[in-house]
């Protein structure tokens, strides 16, 4: 038994392949690589049952991860999330079995601490020393803290408008934080600049191939926790793809080690209508999206204008009988309101998104009676004080509250 | 096996016993009612390799906890949060095994999670429909959360000063939310009045016996973390004291069905200068502690000038030989920066404290070479903005990075 059974780096649009012994990242195509597994020996090594006992975190999981050593890993404890039933929300869907991937329960309260830990703890193994991304925030403060534990310099470049406490995370962690008056994309390319110019690792979303490792865990996870049977649809909530593309790949993992069987769920890419390529580009029946001018969402980490794996979230839809769907802020601001009026959970605005793409999916009725479904919230709503201001009473001291009748 | 070993309800003060089937509030002396479990039978009938496998959530220990049936739970995934090494910190403390209690990965970033989880499940199996309870921010959000999930009215009262966030927490989740211009002992004030006019249920620490019940499951999780080997020493940010008393609680349970033994922990309760009444009733060897007044820290939390369970925190202190210790508010904020820096988490300021107070026992020789060191953080920093402001530097669209030479 080896504790990864990591075998090498492929391309999925040139079929390349090469080592995973040395820092790489994209294809010389292009394309990002793709992290393989000896998954012939691995289906006859590992077994179900082999976990019970485990740790509680996606490291349970370490023969499917790129991490050779135990001693390289860089950890806060990240995975293993709640599957959280939603009745009181699926009766109001009319969904028979709602679920929900609770992703605000990681480190720094967003799912992007999954990518990173694994990202991180890949990188400490291949020697990086000094890393960089531009980030819609989230990702930045995960990989600047995972950085900070692993003692990586980050350098971290975020839109000004980008949630102002991922900003704090990012500097306390003591990573060099800047921001940029623009979107993603353009924090992206004054990161490529210092990529070339100073050599730094880029960490950009698939741009180095292990982050996406470390996001298929909640596929993994998923399917662990309905006892490997596998759930009807899947809902995610998606900017750059990578958790969606991901969860694909470690349901054709599975499938191939004989931990899973059937037909694979119908997965769903969820965008807001201010910023939609992904949805644009399956409407079209097409392989790649193409560049969303002004984009703009209350649900800032899936303002993505261009995604550059949007060809393996596609494939992924259209390969599972999927779809894509855009549901509107206002549709996506009053799911989060219901969702803690209606279950107690405060979620971020791109999982209420994917709640309201799921109401809308019910509706239409592609989802169908007696289905099970899975909506990834991939992050903690207390991220995003700004979706939900409050005005409460002010009341002086030795006053009473007013009785409910005035 | 009974789901629940939970026999009668004991006041810690006057030794009077009553029954744990219909609501209770104070004991008739104005003491606590602390829950009592048939420890000799559980002594019997349960085995720590029985939790192998269970369910990762504090209900994992469902028969040492209040709730009779399986069906009253009300549940948002909480508990088994990670104990984390801190091996950079320990050293930078001088202390050998330096370990973190992560209380951020809970249901809304809070340890309060664990205590209105149990708290209401239990007030579920009691009947009870309305609730009410002054908080300073992170358990009425909890609660509120969690009486939304169970269909529970809350009404809840804090101080105009407490966390914003929670503020939006308790207010989406549909609570009767009402702030006062004052501090948490005067949201009390206001809350008795209601609860005494209305009928309500008052979930005010303490004053129901469940919460504390919650809050206990840190200790049983520590022990089964470190493979019931217990810690030489235990941290806590005191404010209300909950959950110090429910981890003493947990401890000298765990103690007599026979699944730890030896020296237990030495308990610190940590406050900030601010607002100390346990330390200076400690320092005075009293039992009990007097009004704080004008009290103030940036570690809001811990902003509690009399505890109602004063003397039940100051028991588990003096009987473990342990110590109550103040930080000033610099001391816990520059904590907090640091274990960003060092460890990769960004932690609440109240955590922060606990970890300043670690440091200055080391300093002191309290804490002895090789001594292993729990300390509870009790929240995630995301919650409290305001503690960690930054101000990167704006970068325009198409510029680069500076040079570091420049």
């Amino acid at each position: 038994m080896s504790f990864s059974y990591l075998s090498h780096l492929e391309c999925p649009v040139c079929g390349r392949t090469c080592g995973a012994d040395e820092v790489r990242q994209l294809c010389p195509c292009g394309a990002p690589l793709l992290a393989r597994y000896r998954l012939n020996e691995l289906g006859k090594d590992w077994t179900r049952d082999s976990l019970v006992g485990r740790e509680n975190t996606l490291w349970r999981y370490h023969e499917l991860l790129p991490v050779l050593n135990r001693e390289n890993i860089v950890t806060l404890g990240e995975g293993m999330t709640p599957l959280l039933d939603m009745p009181r929300l699926g009766l109001d869907y009319g969904i028979s079995r709602l679920c929900m991937k609770d992703e605000s329960l990681v480190p720094g309260g967003s799912f992007k601490a999954r990518g990173a830990a694994v990202g991180v703890s890949k990188a400490v193994e291949l020697g990086v020393q000094k890393l960089a991304m531009p980030t819609n925030g989230n990702a930045g403060a995960a990989w600047a803290l995972y950085a900070a534990r692993a003692g990586i310099e980050a350098t971290i470049v975020m839109p000004q408008n980008a949630p102002a406490i991922t900003r704090s995370e990012a500097a306390l962690a003591g990573a060099r934080l800047y921001l940029v008056d623009g979107l993603i994309s353009d924090a992206g390319q004054i990161v490529a600049r210092a990529v070339a110019e100073d050599g730094l690792y880029d960490a950009s979303t698939l741009k180095e191939p292990y982050r996406i490792e470390g996001k298929k865990t909640m596929g993994i996870e998923i399917c662990e926790q309905l006892g490997w049977k596998l759930p009807d649809v899947i809902l995610y909530p998606t900017g750059g793809g990578v958790g969606l593309i991901g969860i694909y790949k470690a349901l054709l993992e599975l499938r191939e080690i004989g931990w899973i069987r059937g037909r694979l769920p119908r997965l769903v890419a969820v965008q807001a209508e201010g910023c939609a390529p992904i949805v644009k580009a399956w409407q079209e029946r097409k392989e790649r999206s193409e560049f969303w001018p002004d984009s703009a969402t209350a649900a800032f980490g899936i303002n993505v204008p261009k995604a550059l794996g949007d060809f393996l979230v596609l494939r992924a839809v259209y390969e599972t009988a999927g779809a894509a769907v855009a549901v509107s802020d206002k549709e996506l601001l009053r799911e989060q309101w219901k969702i803690a009026r209606l279950e107690g959970a405060f979620i971020c605005p791109e999982g209420a998104a994917a709640f309201a793409a799921a109401r809308k999916l019910a509706e239409q009725g592609w989802i169908k009676e007696g289905e099970t479904v899975v909506v990834l919230n991939t992050g903690a709503g207390v991220k995003y004080p700004e979706t939900a201001q409050v005005e409460p009473p002010l009341l002086n001291i030795g006053e009473s509250i007013p009785s409910r009748l005035s």
